[in-house]
């Protein structure tokens, strides 16, 4: 089956694309001496899981407990983080079920977290690995200080059922390196061990040697790219290997065409551009400007397009944020060389809790 | 089991909340001599969809022609309007096979939409109901002027296998009045049948009365509110049916709290405040500001909340656009009174062909 004879919208993953996203970027960890921890939140389908461990990762991050119990049972029974606060029995059940089965490293930024942790590890005679989150400036999670990170650590450290493994952040460009550094030593200086410090984002990954500290990586979007990795010149348009087909189904105005992948498929995501805010590029159409989505409808300013696209004609658009996308279809068609491989199903796909 | 004993993030909708929107838009209609034609993308789910038309709903409106289908094999064969341009072989099979099932109208604003749909009714011996579509200024879909609708009107009185029955728009605010009448006027003089004029969106629905042309409405969101249509003063509190349960995860700085609910949860849809951006609104703490979501965090200023919410604490979080929202999850758990009623599947979710 040809990919021009898929019905659209659909979601479609270059393999040759896929894959040299994955050697390079294993290649510069490797060369960096930094170990790859990828993302699934990205992909969240076991095929691409399976590729990145094959491609030398040292096993895989999950965002969510689901999302793990997802790779667990897809056989990928890696050495596994959660980079996440888990909260509550029933959570805690399943991660106790979880460190029964791998080696399972989890996050924590408050003493409640921690105590959580081991409430259910020592009940249950498991280990769980902590890492200890510092605020890399995200305004999310993670702690604000030197000083509350050293207490969490020592805490981590002395609370039965748990094993100190370290620190991570989010995002971590070398403009957080010197913190890092700061935590790093405090931590060797009370005694407490730091094997891994983990770092994070796509947008800074080829910087990571900047920060000496880093010993491993978590990345998602590197595997894929996405408009705004082309627009920034992270990605080369061949590099980004995950595309919506859509079609052309309106051509209202002279200046105005709209295709059949809205916020439903592309997800809602912005991105600002020159033109103003975006919600995806047209491969086809480099000129053309998706400036709005409704559900079912990509709205697209085609003024300086030389030729307008026309009714029923298909387009690629690559989506601005793939992990938002990819996690609203069910499944991803696998392509190569204008060829369908496999529909593959995004296995881990609303697996928020 | 008790709402308060669900694990989190998890899609709540409280059927009471429920069931008075429904009764009171209905009514709201029926008062006008207006047909109601619920939109089902707000919910995707059967048994909502049954209880609007149990409430006199008229019929039903799709997007998508999943969601026709999914409504169908659901056992609701009622009179359904596709308010899209559907294009292409795949999914003009798949229409023509719903038209021997129920009686379809579908939406059109072009010539090469018409044609197919002509094509594929009368070679396979159905009738395809059709309404021009007409823009209201929304930058999307539908002619821009008197002489197109009238130029597509006669072609599809004309083509073989469609029955033209009037026009649509979308959103139908009291402003758009004037241009609807004048389509309306120039169908009368071209000898057009015009049964239907179809207008569309909660947001002017209750303002409908001031086009009288207008003969039937199609809207979604009405069902259960929102952060938006609260703080527009659309529905109270009481009547946003469909909420997020969500617990704090970090309390990382006094006026910062992280909830468990992100963008793969309530959608990664904004609103504008006097604050900046919403993408949510939490309703134990009317003074937080959920200001950013991550993937899987919500990213809360608390600093206006005279008490701060504690780690470990659930609350209820309002998605700003329910339909994105509603289309992340598998099920909504049906709520009564703080019981569990039922896990309804979202059974189109996900139907974007």
């Amino acid at each position: 089956m040809l990919v021009d004879e898929l019905d659209t919208p659909q979601l479609v993953l270059d393999l040759d694309a896929l894959r040299e996203n994955l050697v390079r970027y294993q290649r510069y960890f490797d060369e960096q001496g930094i170990k790859l921890r990828p993302h699934i939140k990205t992909h969240k389908t076991l095929a691409v899981a399976a590729m990145q461990m094959d491609c030398g990762a040292v096993g895989l991050t999950c965002q969510k407990v689901g999302e793990a119990e997802v790779m667990l049972a897809g056989g990928l029974d890696v050495d596994m983080l959660i980079s996440y606060n888990i909260i509550g029995d029933s959570k805690l059940d399943r991660l106790v079920a979880l460190a029964r089965q791998t080696r399972i490293t989890v996050t924590a930024d408050s003493t409640y977290v921690l105590q959580g942790y081991s409430a259910a590890a020592a009940v249950n005679d498991v280990i769980l690995g902590v890492l200890i989150e510092i605020d890399c400036g995200n305004q999310r999670t993670g702690v604000t200080s030197v000083e509350e990170a050293v207490e969490l650590g020592k805490l981590a450290h002395t609370l039965p059922g748990l094993e100190l493994r370290g620190i991570m952040g989010f995002p971590t460009p070398p403009s957080v390196g010197p913190f890092l550094h700061e935590v790093v030593e405090a931590y060797a200086q009370a005694g407490l061990p730091c094997p891994v410090v983990s770092g994070g984002s796509t947008k800074s990954a080829l910087e990571a040697h900047e920060i000496p500290e880093l010993t491993e990586y978590r990345i998602g979007e590197y595997a894929v790219g996405g408009a705004g990795h082309l627009a920034a010149g992270r990605h080369t348009l061949e590099q980004c290997a995950l595309r919506v087909i859509a079609t052309v189904v309106s051509h209202p105005t002279q200046d105005r065409v709209i295709l059949d992948s809205g916020s439903k498929t592309l997800s809602a995501s912005t991105m600002e551009t020159e033109r103003g805010v975006s919600m995806g590029y047209v491969v086809e159409y480099p000129d053309a400007h998706i400036f709005a989505c409704s559900e079912e409808h990509a709205h697209v300013d085609v003024s300086r397009c030389a030729r307008k696209p026309e009714i029923g004609e298909r387009v690629q658009v690559l989506p601005v944020h793939p992990c938002p996308c990819v996690n609203l279809h069910d499944e991803m068609v696998a392509v190569r060389d204008g060829q369908v491989v496999g529909f593959w199903p995004v296995h881990a796909r609303g697996k928020i809790r």
